[in-house]
């Protein structure tokens, strides 16, 4: 049995590392406030005994040794936040994780296969696109090089922010080997909480794909410009926004989001000369995506030619659609019901570097609500006795795996 | 006559303050490189043996004595730009009144009023709303405490800045008198280049109105958060900039612009929780602008209630149509016409320290082109001859005003 209390202490002591105001954190991936939660983690794990490795894309490994000479069985997520993040958000996948060795440890409970507790760098893909990047590149899915070169808003590069903080390991990318991972997360939905279920049988995640789009207009004077020699690259940018709802929502069960924009030179007396905007679009099925797609590229085409616009539009990411492995999710089923718990079967709506790790192994994860499905969110809450219940379902199927 | 080259040096000159590699200029008010180019200025006008003041906020005076003990005539404008100006935007006014003075310097030529060269603090409101700011304050419009308690959009108080720069002189505000003031500017709109005319005859200045709108809706995640429980502030947002492009379009000739945007936390993967963002609506006619106004809020409303936005509307600023002084007018008519020039009478597009001005001292302004009426550009462009000619017609209309 884990110990909740311990687990919670956990999760508020590292809140502070970022915490904000209004109660969340902002500790964007490859920043100071990420090397101190990092350097958290690693002095944890050592006291627990542990051997902590990092690989060339920041990853970090904690292995337990287990009775057997195999691969270990892996737990984890990610400890970098949205720049007005929650709390619990990728958080409580590590934590848990670290609260399940530390409930071994003090139990002395040897496991057949040795457990590895996996901090993913840049999940989030707020400071550098895309998300999910370091189990991205350990899956193969991105080699290191293109980690190394996504720059952030600024222009640092991913490479140089690594360093920066010191956390880019000896250990090859995919070198550290496991033969399943059970990555326990906060729903980030409504559907748990709506239908009163403790727990959330993850069956997969939907596909998901991102765009940026630069639109190129002319600067010039508010006053003195007619309406009619105007080329306004936000009034272009305003269409495609109101497009991306509307080809959403007659896509259901869709969502279209555009959620960065840059305006150059943002002046309150300068027509705006330079726009940069980012989509996100996703659904269960990717041939919905490829329809979204095609209407995103008519609507910039038109947007860009009402307002006389140059354009560029490049797809940047494309995740898709995955099912996890029925062997895992049955576990998870099969443990909820066990300790007679709620449960329902769901289909992430966000991505999850389970997602990744689902193309090399046996892969699966579990949910538990989050008040008002509110996630990215300062305000995101999920309570003791969810963060408790969550921990226990992932001890009780790592432990159920590991016993097969 | 002036000296066309000396006077293109120094506008090639200062243009190196702050320059871009496009060839244009960024010097907003109150930095560092308005400090550089205000001592360039300071120095250049004392090097003639002019006495420089500067008013408690940071507006700049420089005199040349004249025969009588009357007030001064003054010529002048501002050397403050936009993020992305360009190098003739109000520079042309001050760096031709500089023209002026040396060229009477050089042939002893004693006017019967004292001259006095301006350089008005904040004209282009970018850095600190709203515009025109230093010749509001010493025209009455706005008090000293409201100048200072402007801030930019990292906080910063236009007072704050001031006395960073050093440039808050101990003249009380208003208390350097003039008897008639003259503007030399650009056009920076495409009337006067479209029908070939050297000389605008500036018979006024349009209303004028600027509006923040603050929208709030709920930070959630893009990828688990269902279409129909959003509240997209930028959803919002872009309704707003579509309705502001078609109130304009539908009040000619009116002109309605969305030039800053901040989006928060402008994450790709955060639907937007917060929006701030300004307009700016022009008109010869203050009755349409009240109606303009009208049709904003209800947008305002109509796009918060469809996003399910709080929102908050307020007018920040009010600049009412302008007539100039007819006399003044009249004079640079006769100049134009003296000098064989063509002209057109022209009501000017862009705000400018002269419609301020206006309530305290017989004022007028004087236009020249710039290509294709682009301005608010580092592209703007005015010729060698068009700023000879400018100047020379600047000198012609003090001397001809001195005269009388
Ligand atoms: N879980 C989570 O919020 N991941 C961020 C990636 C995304 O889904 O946008
Ligand atoms: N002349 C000029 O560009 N002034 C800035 C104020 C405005 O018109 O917006």
């Amino acid at each position: 049995t884990i110990d909740p209390d311990r687990l919670w202490r956990s999760i508020m002591e590292t809140a502070a590392i970022g915490g904000t105001p209004k109660g969340g954190i902002n500790r964007l991936a490859l920043t100071d406030r990420d090397r101190q939660v990092r350097d958290w983690l690693k002095s944890a794990c050592e006291d627990l005994g542990c051997t902590v490795t990092v690989d060339e894309v920041g990853n970090m490994f904690a292995v337990r040794p287990g009775r057997l000479d195999v691969p270990p069985i892996a737990v984890g997520s990610h400890l970098d936040t949205q720049p007005t993040g929650g709390k619990f958000d990728g958080i409580l996948g590590v934590l848990a994780g670290l609260e399940l060795l530390r409930t071994l440890d003090e139990a002395g409970y040897e496991t057949n296969a040795p457990l590895m507790l996996v901090n993913w760098t840049n999940e989030e893909g707020s400071r550098f696109s895309p998300a999910m990047l370091g189990s991205g590149v350990h899956a193969g899915v991105f080699d290191r090089a293109y980690a190394d070169s996504r720059t952030d808003r600024q222009g640092v590069t991913f490479g140089e922010a690594l360093d920066e903080i010191g956390y880019r390991g000896p250990a090859k990318v995919g070198s550290t080997a496991f033969s399943a991972m059970f990555e326990l997360h906060i729903e980030q939905g409504p559907i748990l909480e709506a239908e009163e279920k403790a727990i959330g049988v993850v069956t997969g995640v939907q596909g998901m794909r991102w765009y940026e789009i630069a639109l190129t207009g002319r600067e010039a004077h508010t006053g003195s410009t007619p309406m009619s020699q105007r080329r306004d690259a936000l009034v272009g940018a305003a269409r495609i926004i109101g497009a991306v709802e509307a080809i959403a929502r007659t896509h259901p069960p869709g969502v279209g989001t555009v959620g960065l924009v840059e305006v150059g030179p943002n002046s309150r007396n300068v027509i705006p000369g330079h726009v940069f905007l980012t989509v996100d679009f996703r659904h269960p099925d990717d041939a919905a995506l490829d329809v979204m797609e095609k209407a995103l590229f008519a609507t910039v085409e038109e947007a860009g030619r009402a307002s006389g616009l140059e354009h560029a539009l490049r797809q940047v990411w494309n995740s898709p659609a995955v099912a996890f492995d029925p062997a895992l999710v049955d576990a998870v089923r099969r443990v909820a019901d066990g300790l007679g718990l709620s449960w329902r079967e769901i289909v992430s709506g966000a991505g999850h570097d389970a997602a990744y790790v689902a193309r090399i192994a046996p892969t699966t994860m579990i949910f538990v609500p989050c008040a008002g499905g509110h996630s990215h969110n300062e305000a995101e809450a999920t309570s003791y006795e969810e963060c408790r219940v969550g921990a226990q379902v992932l001890l009780a199927a790592v432990l159920d795996h590991d016993r097969r």
